[in-house]
């Protein structure tokens, strides 16, 4: 089955020219179309802000672009806050959610004012001692893991008990009890239970749970909910003929909630807060690649000149990225390849028994949905260098926003050492 | 049960006090033993080299050990062969083992004078325009997949059919036949059947395939075999109690082969390679990590100040790798914890349901076996950064032979943008 690119052969070519392969490209009128329906989901919120999971993409000339509709940034550690407070984000709009956090982060988060997104009921005394004598802030979020299973209607569920995130629903009340014998103000609640869904159905079931745990904190101890964080979850169609999340129903569905048990309760004034990553930029994104060897043994291969460390998922999950030969897409797929990348390990391979056109050497693999998780992950085994990022904007034109790596770069950790001083 | 660690407490506290945890320490008497032990094994055969693979990891300063006791380097990137450059390694020293291998990593091979080993039939066509005028070097490998399944007296077997490199066997055939017209001389064989086997049966059973094919190839084509490349797949005892590859037996079941089959076919003369990496520094090498939060909810976690960035083998494969708790090696592993790393990915875990002695906030983890495929394979995802390598040195001192990285390395690829240059 058929999936769109938002490159054709011919650009890509033009880019290749000037980049050479592989590269990450993005899709400026994608991204922009998508932060434009999202805010739109939730525009019936008037707190609502989208703070965009930075593990994601880390490249500031994206969070730029989504700073434009009003997003903040969800970071997760030290080098994301810097990225967050070089991008002048004021700290309500930088969300600190993360776990088995080191003190430093925790120190850098209060200075920039970023609200604080708690993992463990342990982490009140840790962040205390960090706080010193100003005391805590006065909004802070607590995370929360209702154990057991989470099941959605069609089947698929996920196991929230297995995982290491949040607290469990006692030391919730009980963080927000002693939370607010130390001064803290502003409540929020955030949970995260299922990953990458490709249901409408996640976000309201989660948003029900939250919302109905939200009104029973806030009547049982009288703090002030002031927002509900659905976090991240809400996937993207990787596969060809999957339907994707319609972010527009989504946020239908969360009103409904909202409405149904919020507003009801006097709670008409709780700010939905979202940490998408992979939705806001998972599509855009594309790993633009060269067939450079072809290979006949035992099965048929293709070889690359991209690699897991351009983007793991494959190797790490055994995850699906669609592949489209560039310029042949309306050609029949009647050949099975494995297309492989040029590390020394057989877990490097974007697809494994793919039918696709017969693929010539030199032809262009555009590997879909590389938006989210894929330069963010990448490693450097075998001394590969990861790639250049590419905006592809609005107008056609594109530009470079993020150089590929050199030798330097990769032996920049022996450069306090005379004798290796000058490698790279 | 117990497996025995190459550092007290006490020494991993005074590291700790110049390099903050998390840090890889390497354990320079256990690499030099076990070099001195592989050299003693086959020392029956003149030519013997073993070709550290770099890839397991790329350290100059642990490769420069190697050095002394005759290896060479195993390279499969570019970045892997300036390594080799740097560290003054003759082309002979330094084998280039790579798939699907980019043109300008065949031409920097080339003029290292490195010996290149052809993974596939259609490489000849590839490498001899990259060659020129000048043609093929003198002395040219192949690498071999027998297909099909590779197993072992103990049951245990690998999949060579389903693995990505080498050629068959008529391809072999027909490599070595033109290549010999091409002028090459002096010819090399390389096989990886199977991946960490913990067998003293495996380098010898490979062996003798490898041997009775060189003796059919030298017969039918009346080519000189100058070496054979038995490559890594010795593996390392991950697991307690596990019993170790004793390298002696192994060298020594290599030596009857060699004797019985290669011996009375007049090729007395085949020097002998291997590629192991891991075997080489894999258990010399520890993740010495702080346990720095502790949490209770539907299990008990441990959360230390390292991650999957440091260590990615139980991420990404869900790899054993055993923990030593410093200063409790006597204690009762009475307690059962997941020790976990601060990613916002449930797969960051170094164990899971693992019986440990009890955790207390401050106790330093040893995590073994980190000697290979440990740093050599970090990330950055989540923006996290990579530590420190240290060297235990003979006489007990201590030095760092790779610096921490800083939020200026995890910054640089936009060192080239003015207005994000001052990130970092």
């Amino acid at each position: 089955m058929r999936k769109e690119t938002f490159l054709t052969k011919e650009k890509a070519e033009e880019i290749a020219a000037q980049f050479p392969t592989p590269f990450h490209v993005y899709d400026e009128k994608g991204i922009r179309d998508n932060l434009t329906a999202i805010k739109k989901a939730f525009a019936w919120n008037k707190g609502f802000r989208e703070y965009f999971a930075v593990k994601a993409n880390p490249n500031p000339f994206l969070i730029r672009i989504m700073k434009e509709y009003g997003c903040g940034c969800d970071c997760s550690s030290y080098t994301e806050l810097m990225l967050a407070e070089r991008l002048s984000l004021p700290g309500e709009a930088i969300m600190f959610s993360s776990n088995d956090t080191p003190a430093e982060e925790y120190a850098y988060a209060l200075k920039l004012g970023a609200v604080i997104n708690l993992d463990d009921l342990t982490h009140i005394d840790f962040l205390e001692k960090i706080c010193g004598a100003e005391g805590f802030p006065k909004t802070i979020s607590c995370r929360f893991n209702p154990g057991g299973l989470f099941e959605m209607s069609n089947g698929i569920m996920d196991n929230p008990g297995d995982s290491k995130y949040g607290m469990t629903k006692d030391q919730l009340f009980e963080a927000f009890r002693i939370l607010k014998t130390k001064g803290v103000e502003h409540f929020g609640i955030h949970a995260f239970l299922a990953s990458n869904t490709v249901t409408n159905e996640y976000y309201p079931k989660l948003a029900g749970i939250l919302f109905s745990l939200a009104k029973d904190i806030s009547e049982t101890l009288n703090v002030h909910i002031s927002f509900i964080n659905l976090s991240g979850g809400v996937g993207i169609a990787y596969q060809p003929g999957q339907e994707a999340n319609d972010i527009l129903e989504i946020g239908k569905g969360v009103e409904e909630q909202y409405r149904s048990i919020l507003e009801p309760a006097g709670m008409g004034d709780v700010a939905i807060y979202t940490e998408m990553g992979r939705f806001v930029t998972g599509p855009y994104g594309a790993l633009v690649t060269r067939a450079i060897h072809e290979k006949h043994i035992y099965k048929e291969y293709i070889g690359c000149d991209a690699c897991a460390v351009n983007l793991m998922r494959p190797a790490m999950y055994g995850a699906y990225h669609h592949i489209t030969v560039l310029g042949k897409e309306n050609a029949p797929c009647d050949h099975v390849y494995d297309v492989t990348g040029s590390l020394c390990e057989n877990n490097d391979k974007f697809a494994i028994d793919r039918s696709l056109p017969e693929i010539g050497i030199g032809d262009l693999l555009y590997i879909h949905d590389a938006g989210a998780h894929g330069y963010a992950m990448g490693y450097n085994y075998n001394g590969k260098l990861k790639c250049a990022e590419i905006l592809l904007k609005q107008d056609g034109s594109f530009e470079m926003i993020r150089r590929a790596e050199t030798p330097a770069d990769y032996f920049a950790t022996f450069d306090c050492f005379p004798e290796f001083k000058d490698l790279g």
